[in-house]
């Protein structure tokens, strides 16, 4: 059996419906195992999951070797991101771990196997991706909201430090607060102890919640009309593709195909006419 | 008097304005009945409710029995899920409880009695069914929302189990300290718990604020871009029901059938020349 | 001087731009006032706040004379809520109070003064009227809403009573315990107590969050829906107003009467050969 | 060398890419120093933070001059708002302080320093400039819950100052702790507190809180559907400005102009007729 014939087949396995089904339903296992681990066992379902573990691994490190086989260009099964992080999740799980500060390492690695759900779900693939290409749009509202952050953060830090130095030590410390503050979590506690040496610093926490209350509206804002702007864009290809629908466009056409008519008919009464006068 | 006779009897009776406020008077009654079995009151009172509660069963049981009559094909009676519903609410009702322990479960039941405002008012009805409908749409978002929740709560139980197990015993426990973290509801209080053994664990509470705030963004924006082209296609068919307001498409057929006038024009013009020719 | 020149001369004064500010200057001055009057202040300002107090009243009741006299038709004056509201805050402060128990009510009714404010800015009036007419639109859904509250707050006040009588005693304090809840204020306090008692109960609270989430997050869509068709019709009315600019509508119009003109050419045609045939 | 040449040079080397990119740099690295300082450091850092200070604030320096020499015509320099600031920000570090009770002022001043990366990038002051745009049409909503909250504040300092005056004193701390009230924070203590004395003060925080509420829900729709007429506008004048696409109006230009055609021929076609009936 050739090389061809070989891909040709894991190919067909892999598009297989029953397959892809099989695949999801171990996922959904694997997260049931992650799931139980975190419960007290005795040794004996330790000893089975243990095992289970060991299975799902033994599965997932055959299914990417077929996905890889299958592949006609074999370059291009690392291009696509989410074949990479199937196959760093299967490696990583394949390392020997006897150490025991390492097991915890190794439990949170299988962890993140449930996210090959996103990955082999094309649905929640595809809304993954969507809500990664909305992020760099914001891009620069994200950076002015860091900017309000780093300053009050350094203001907070230089003023506050010697009140509180547990919430105001210094400017990382500080933004981690002004993040809490921003949350609302018990911000008043925060705010009446520094109004006791500064009274007006209720000015600084006021100001600090209506600026970025409005640059976080802002960039909900930007997201809503953007994605309002691509449905309608979206709308208006299918019209287009549909082609069968009149537009304003399609009709321009006809009127001026009738204009056209119409001034034929022009020339022809001008020619008989003319005709007739000679 | 005939089955026939009957049920038309009862379809008019049914259909009666009178008799349906008749029902929402004896549901709204029956909920104040309910609210008011929360006070504390006198035996003479209780006494009271007891037997208007029974009251009030006789008369849903009559009313349903109206209904079902007065329905012309009995097996559509129970294809609505309201009336179902309703059927349920009274049948239970009827179960005898003499049973302490069953009491509570029996006073539960007569609560979902004021659900019937909603099964009786069809603004209601409408309301709710598309509500209901609302959600499908959201099926993958709200799945991948249960990923993140579910890898979130795992790595919680592995990390921090030690550190308070109220809070991160096992999995499911870690969920709801998750949704408490996702609301915002003294969420700094568990960080800084955390953070005095792991400190750099404030990055798993900021990395889940986002990721779910996200997620949840997304989500919201999807109801209200699925809302509004609703409401446009709502408003489109209206308008080609309408029919008297002209569209594009109207429009088109205008200006085609003009065309023919003028290509008939131009046949009989070109006509008359060729018969003058000859 | 008749009655009918005063009331013109009233009319004019009424509309006059300067006798406008004078009354917005007082209503500043006694919103003023009325905020002087929470801070402690020695005996002699007191006195001073005394005479302001009743000085205002005396320009209130002036400037509502001067404005009854000044309106065409004295019935129509307390047609307009406004105006009713102005009167009776006035006339509300001219009962003399001497008694120290009525003083409090005094005081809070002269706190309405401020809202004069509103009644006097035609935007700030305009802004309130939008407001309240958007209510009824959302009638069903606060219905739906308080449906929910009340039968949740049933069962709470049926289970709970015991636990904390102080958040669950009747349906009343139930119901302000679950709005509470709503607005995620130390909600999980509230839940981690009765989860000691009955472990599921993290069930109601969540579902609670739930639906109320949903029924408001649907309650806010509906207004953003019904404000952009509002302005969307608002922008076709403009638009038809205009009329100069060609509309759909408008050139069916103009096709229609193309087509005339054509019929009216093919028809002399068609005479013209017959007549010729003939 | 004449001072309309060295202007040029300046201007040449103020759009040249290289020394935009070092000013960038230069503020980031300003930042960097800014946090620096928060932190702990032994003498010998301070003394380099020291020096690095005064480094950046003569590039700073060096960089204004040359961007006020390259401005063509100097009083349009200042007449731009970002220009005055990033002046103000140089000329306020030039004051030597040696007072330790200025220093923290200094220190503050050095703050602002990190806003220049708003001054120098285009895309983030456009960002900042059409949020300051967004403002005065919020104008009336802003003054309407203002209004709110003056009301609410004189009617709590007047009740409950004598219950709380750590939060009631009077008007301008009960506005404080009404606006923790708006952001839910611990708002149940300060009511639970206050319905000890008057039971039924839960209606003064309800009713704030859903009137606060909704004004701001009108304000953000506000935002929101004067964000999209621009959108929409935008996008109209794109449109008009390509031009090459027909629309409506284009339309009913050509059905016009065909019209013309028709009526000429018809008045050709009567004219003949009447020629040869003569």
């Amino acid at each position: 059996m050739d090389t061809q014939a070989l891909q040709q087949t894991f190919l067909k396995l892999r598009s297989n419906k029953a397959f892809e089904l099989f695949v999801v339903g171990v996922i959904i296992f694997s997260a049931l195992v992650i799931g139980a681990k975190t419960y007290d066992m005795d040794p004996g379902l330790l000893r089975l999951i243990w095992w289970l573990d060991h299975g799902i691994t033994a599965i997932f490190l055959v299914e990417i070797t077929i996905r890889f086989i299958g592949e006609e260009h074999k370059r291009n099964f690392f291009k696509q991101p989410w074949n990479v992080f199937d196959t760093l999740i299967v490696v990583v799980s394949l390392i020997p771990i006897d150490n025991s500060d390492m097991a915890l390492v190794g439990r949170l690695v299988r962890v993140f196997r449930v996210l090959r759900m996103v990955s082999i779900i094309p649905e929640l693939r595809m809304l993954l991706n969507s809500l990664l290409r909305a992020l760099p749009q914001l891009g620069y509202v994200i950076l002015l909201m860091f900017i309000i952050f780093y300053i009050y953060a350094a203001i907070g830090a230089t003023l506050f430090a010697t009140i509180n130095p547990f919430l105001w030590e210094d400017i990382s410390v500080s933004m981690l607060t002004l993040f809490r503050v921003m949350t609302f979590e018990d911000w008043t506690d925060v705010m009446y102890e520094t109004m006791e040496v500064y009274p007006l610093s209720w000015f600084y926490y006021l100001s600090f919640i209506f600026l970025t209350a409005f640059a976080f509206l802002n960039m909900v804002i930007g997201i809503v009309v953007n994605v309002l702007e691509e449905e309608h864009q979206k709308e208006r290809d299918e019209e287009a593709l549909a082609g069968g629908k009149p537009t304003v466009e399609s009709l321009s056409v006809q009127v001026e195909e009738l204009k056209q008519l119409v001034q034929a008919q022009n020339a022809l009464l001008q020619q008989k006419a003319s005709s007739r006068d000679s």
